[in-house]
């Protein structure tokens, strides 16, 4: 029967057997330190000899609970028998037991099969997995029902720009961007409100921290809502069930990172400020006048919303027309009701409430200098009956990298692609 | 304040506002009948007067609640203000509130924007709803870590065959099998035990029922395990879990297609035959000597596990080496160990125990005429300590159709891809 490592605490003086990795040896001449890991932590074997393994084997190891203050967590196991289940060779290529920042990021990725054993890196999706949950947890206590739609189409919902093409039999599909045309579909539906947890993709040459070509979107979409401002109340109903989440289930992996979440009691308190205010305060901020935010005035935004409410989040809504997909529902003086939500310096949501009328969508299709033509499906939603309507996306690589305060996307992506990065 | 349909038995005698779609419309002169729907269900409005109101379009009514037996639920709207907040063209391309049994399947899924509005065609994605949450929410009590990896691959797990290829930037892509390579690489990791629900993909000819080009794999990887006995004891629980939970929350969608689940309670009873005595068994029933399962045999298999132990379900373990993927650890006789679910005459579940030895997964892909050369990343997760494992996937859409009993896998589909099917 064997005993996790978070276990053994509750075992002082039984015979245990403990399995998992060779995290660490040190070898003291008449007796040898071992640290085991497993899923649920480390611990510390004391070997009477200097055991014949080599870092990262996994063994099975059996003996006697015993208190030993000076160990990690109090306890340690003196070893009487151990079993050699894989032995790892000796060239490994990454160094699994030390801190990953002494690393390159291109070395953590290259060698991805392996930096995942280190348990900084793997803590991170650790936390990511909290994120999911808690995402999902808290749309289905609000109604919403998880839906699965297809990530090949026929053309662009953003325009045909962007898009992967894949070679489907005789003739050539798109990897989506994003779910948009089905999530509307299916509030139209009669569901009304909905949300989905899917690929993403983008075929964009950016090489930057903030982007990948491949992320995980999660979505949201919600009927008989008037205002851009309901989207940013719900969207802050799952931030406090996120940073709560996150709180309470991964005070490990935050202290790895010395990262914390904002006080989920403060989310209600994120400014919410119109594009036009937005570049006032970048530009007070910078000094000099600016035509769009970027991601120096995400930055100074987010600066901003902290000496003024106490929390780095900020929303910014009424973006104008032209920065802002064709299905985003326009509002006065050529602006959209619209929003992002700028955190720790980066945006991780983009929303809107979207056209729901037939005719105001064929229109601004044309405006946009799109073809209807080529959206008969899509427009179909519209034609018969489709409520008011909006949603958002976030971004769970990125809210999960201005969570512990990585430097790159990259880092809270588990296989990330980018435009060289083809493998692992 | 808007009221939903299902809080109307409450309500009774108070002045309430609903929303929905016009799902009916019944004249009876003096007097019309509207079927109202919302994401709660439907209700009956009453008019004095004929609205002027096409069949879909979305209105805002206010009336009385009153109770009524005769009406559905027992209560019904006494309309007295009706607001058109969307209307619907008058030439519906499908007939939204009949039963979708009198339409064919190509006109299902080639109307799909407007066929998913018929009550019975969205509730198959209700109960699939149930499914998703009911396999993460089990798999997490067993302390599995949810995990999203990436669905392009430089090239395939099972060696290269039935891959779709992706133009990605100068170079070739492929999307994903399956996760085994990255579930591999996790379990290795430390985390021992994770699952992913996620796309994949097979560039298969076939057109059948039971055949789409993308799925919803349900996939679960699990370390420290010896026998493929213990993957088939946490599907078993797996089964249990998400046939209570969809007992317990759809009601209404397992009535309209006059369908249930099997006893969770029976779930344990559920036989395990060895691929030999499965081949005897189908003989017995076919009446002559067969040398593969087959669809057929498959049916065989479900009505004696109906006949011998009460429930629609078989496992079938120990395939042949040559038919089972080169990642499947060898058994005796050139058997694996590997198993399948059988589940209302439909396999929904393949899984094995996989290697972990380095040297062996060498040897054994050289036998499967692969080189190993490719597989370096991959050959890595075992070259440097990799527990015992194994694991399985699950086919969300092939288990939705078979608790529902549709005809064709691609009824549980939301947006089915075949080979001609590339739209909506």
């Amino acid at each position: 029967m064997r005993t996790l490592v978070s276990e053994l605490s509750s075992k002082i003086g039984a015979d245990v057997t403990v399995c998992g990795w060779v995290h660490r040896i040190r070898d003291l001449g008449g007796v040898s330190f071992v640290v085991l890991r497993d899923r649920s932590g480390t611990c510390q074997l004391v070997f009477n000899t200097k055991p014949d393994v080599t870092l990262e084997s996994v063994i099975r190891a059996t003996g006697t609970a015993a208190a030993n203050e000076k160990a990690p967590g109090g306890v340690e196991v003196r070893v009487t028998g151990m079993e050699l289940i894989a032995a790892a060779a000796p060239d490994l290529p990454f160094p699994v037991n030390q801190d990953p920042s002494k690393t390159s990021l291109e070395s953590i990725l290259d060698h991805r099969m392996i930096s995942l054993r280190n348990p900084a890196i793997l803590s991170i999706f650790r936390l990511q997995a909290t994120i999911l949950q808690a995402f999902a947890d808290h749309l289905r206590s609000e109604g919403f029902t998880e839906i699965k739609t297809s990530k090949l189409i026929g053309s662009g919902t953003e325009g045909g720009t962007g898009l992967f093409a894949v070679e489907y039999f005789d003739s050539r599909m798109y990897l989506t961007q994003s779910p948009q045309t089905f999530k509307q579909a299916l509030i139209a539906s009669g569901l009304e409100r909905v949300f989905e947890i899917g690929p993403a993709y983008r075929a964009e040459k950016h090489d930057t921290p903030r982007h990948i070509n491949e992320f995980v979107s999660l979505d949201v979409e919600m009927a008989f809502i008037d205002s851009e401002q309901d989207l940013m109340d719900l969207e802050t109903r799952i931030l406090e069930a996120i940073f709560a989440a996150v709180q309470q289930g991964n005070h490990r992996e935050l202290e790895v990172w010395q990262a914390s979440v904002p006080d989920p009691a403060r989310c209600a308190r994120i400014p919410r400020l119109s594009y036009d205010e937005a570049l006032k305060v970048v530009a007070t901020a910078t000094g000099r006048k600016v035509y769009e935010i970027g991601p120096e005035g995400e930055r100074a935004l987010c600066e901003w919303a902290v000496r003024t409410a106490g929390i780095e989040a900020v929303f910014v809504f009424a973006y104008p027309r032209k920065s802002r997909p064709f299905y985003t529902a326009p509002a006065e003086n050529n602006r959209t009701k619209s929003f992002d939500l700028l955190f720790r310096g980066l945006e991780v949501t983009s929303g809107s409430i979207r056209i729901n009328s037939y005719d105001l969508q064929v229109e601004n299709l044309k405006a946009f200098g799109l073809d209807p033509g080529g959206f008969t499906d899509y427009l179909s939603i519209f034609k018969y009956g489709c409520p008011p309507h909006g949603g958002f996306a976030i971004g769970l690589e990125r809210l999960t990298q201005k969570i512990l305060g990585l430097a790159s996307v990259k880092e809270a992506t588990l296989f990330p692609r980018d435009r060289k990065r083809t493998r692992p």
